[in-house]
C-alpha cells in the first residue's frame, strides 16, 4: 500500500463517452459543459467523437462543438474515431490527439462495426500510421479488456497478444475498456500484469464502468500495479437512458474523492468537478449515478 | 495481493440496519426476507433490534418477527440493543449473539442518544456483564469509526482507545461501523493497523456504506489487511427513503460478486441472494443501488 502513486492523470470523457450514450443534447450545452470540465484542472478531456450522424446521432455536431468551445491552454483535448474518414475529420479539426477502438472479444468486434478482431487491427495499422504522418498520435482502446458481454471472460493473453500488434502498428497509448462493468480486481490484476510483463514502456490507461459496484476496488488495485492514468465521466454521465438508475462509466468526482482523501494529487478541484457533475445532470434532465454528487464529498459535514 | 483470504464470513444486516432505515414494512415481508436470506448459506443474519417502538416503528414488531420465522440451524442469528430493557428483550426471545452500539464521536453520540462516548462506554460494561451472565455473546459496534457526520475526521487513535475499554470489558467482538460512508481505503488502513497493533485477537467486523462508492475499495483493502468478516445489506436495503437514489449500506450481492470472482468463499449462492435482493425491492417498493441486481452478475450474458 505504500505503492500507490503521488499522482495520477485522469481524462475526462464526459462530453463523448458519456453524452454519446445519453439522449441528444444541445451543442450549446456540450460547449458549456466541457469548458466547465476544462475550468476544474482536469489535464485531458475526450471532448468529441468523428462518427456518422446516423449512426450516432449524439455526436452529430462536433465540429461545432470543438469549434465553439473556449479552450484552456493546459489541457490535452482529444477524439475518438471509428475509420479513416473520421480520421481525417478529426484532423481536419487539428486534433492532435486521437483514439481509434477494437474489441479483444471477437464476437464484441464482429456485433459493433462487422469487423473480426484481426480485420480492426489491420485497419488500424493503417490509421497510425496516417495520424502520425499528420503529426498526431494515437491511442487505441481495447474494448471488453476484462470480459465481454457475449463471449463471458477474456483471456488475457488474448487482450495481451493485442497489445503486441498495436504496439507493432505503432500505437503511443493503449486503453483498456471496461466495456460492460465486468471487470473485478482479480480480472485488473491479471490484464495489468500480463501487459506489463512484455511492454512496460507502453503508456496504460484504463476505463472502468461501475454497472457492478466494482470501479474503485478496481482502480485501487490498479494503483497497487503501478497504473497512473484513468478515464472517468464527470457524473457517471453515459448509463444507458433506457434503464433508470444503471450506472456506466465511474464518476469522475467519485475518483477524484477517493484518490485525494489516499493523498494522491490529480490537479483537479473537486469542488469544481462537482459542479461539473450538477451541471451534467441538469443537462441530460436525469438524476446521475454519482455518490460524491448527490451527498457531496466526506468533508462536506451537517451543520 | 497474494494476501487475500480464501474464506470471508458475511453478516447480512438488511432486516435490521437496512429495514429500519426504509418506510415500515410488514411484520410478514420481514419473515419473508429473513427465511430467504437464511437459505442463500449467508452464515449470520442480523434479525432485529429491540428498541423502542416510538423511537424506531421499523422494528416495533421484532418479537413477532423473531418469533415467526423459519430459523437455519446454520445460520447465526444477532439482534442489536440500545440498552438494558433491550438486552433483555434479546435474552428473554432467546439470542444468543447480541450487538451494542457506541459512537467514535462524541458530538455523534450525544445527538444520537444525548450521551457522551465515555457514559455509552460505562453503559456498555454493564450490558457486557449482563449478556455474558445469560450466556450471550457481545458485540460492541463502533460507529462513525472512519469520519463523522458532524465533526469530520475521527482519529484512529481514539478508536483504538475505544477498543481497549471495550475489550478490557470483555466484548467478544468489534465492528467498526462507517455510518454516512466517510470511509476511503486510507481510512481504513489506517483503522485497522491501529487496532490490529493493539488487539490482535480480537474478532473484527468492517461495515460500509456506499454513499461516495468507495465500499468495494475499502472492502478490498481490508481484505488485503487480512480481515474476514463484513456486514452487508441485502440489495443494499437502508439507504434513506427521503433521498431518491441515495445509497446506504454496501449492497450483499455486490460484495459476494466481487469475492466470488476473486476466488474468496463466502458460502452464499450468489443468484439466491440475487433473488433475495429482489424480493427486498418489492417489498420495500423502490428501486434498491445494487448494481448487481440490476445488471445481473458478470457471468450473465447476452444471447
Amino acid at each position: 500500500m505504500d505503492r500507490w502513486p503521488a499522482r495520477v492523470s485522469i481524462r475526462e470523457v464526459g462530453p463523448r463517452d458519456g453524452l454519446q450514450n445519453e439522449q441528444p443534447v444541445p451543442t450549446a450545452d456540450k460547449v458549456r459543459l466541457i469548458e466547465a470540465l476544462g475550468a476544474t484542472g482536469v489535464g485531458r478531456i475526450e471532448a468529441v467523437s468523428f462518427v456518422h450522424p446516423k449512426a450516432i446521432p449524439q455526436m452529430a455536431d462536433a465540429d461545432e462543438v470543438w469549434g465553439s468551445i473556449k479552450r484552456f491552454p493546459e489541457v490535452r483535448y482529444s477524439a475518438l474515431v471509428p475509420n479513416v474518414r473520421g480520421a481525417q475529420r478529426a484532423l481536419d479539426a487539428r486534433f492532435t490527439e486521437v483514439e481509434v477502438v477494437v474489441s479483444a472479444s471477437d464476437t464484441h468486434n464482429r456485433r459493433n462495426i462487422n469487423r473480426s478482431t484481426d480485420e480492426s487491427l489491420d485497419d488500424i495499422a493503417a490509421l497510425v500510421e496516417m495520424l502520425h504522418g499528420a503529426g498526431a498520435t494515437a491511442e487505441v482502446i481495447i474494448a471488453t479488456s476484462f470480459g465481454c458481454p457475449y463471449e463471458g471472460d477474456v483471456d488475457p493473453g488474448r487482450v495481451a497478444a493485442i497489445v503486441d500488434r498495436v504496439v507493432a502498428h505503432g500505437a503511443d497509448r493503449v486503453a483498456f475498456g471496461d466495456t460492460t462493468g465486468m471487470a473485478t480486481p482479480t480480472r485488473v490484476r491479471d490484464v495489468v500484469s500480463r501487459v506489463r510483463e512484455r511492454h512496460s514502456e507502453v503508456p496504460m490507461l484504463l476505463h472502468f464502468h461501475n454497472t457492478r459496484g466494482t470501479a474503485l476496488a478496481n482502480i485501487l488495485i490498479a494503483l497497487e500495479l503501478g497504473v497512473t492514468e484513468f478515464d472517468a465521466s464527470v457524473g457517471g454521465l453515459g448509463g444507458c437512458p433506457y434503464a433508470p438508475g444503471a450506472t456506466g462509466n465511474v464518476a469522475t468526482e467519485e475518483v477524484v474523492h477517493m484518490l485525494h482523501d489516499m493523498g494522491i494529487d490529480t490537479g483537479i478541484d473537486l469542488e469544481k468537478m462537482i459542479d461539473a457533475a450538477r451541471l451534467a445532470q441538469e443537462i441530460v434532465g436525469r438524476e446521475l449515478p454519482s455518490g460524491v454528487l448527490r451527498a457531496g464529498p466526506r468533508t462536506r459535514l451537517v451543520g
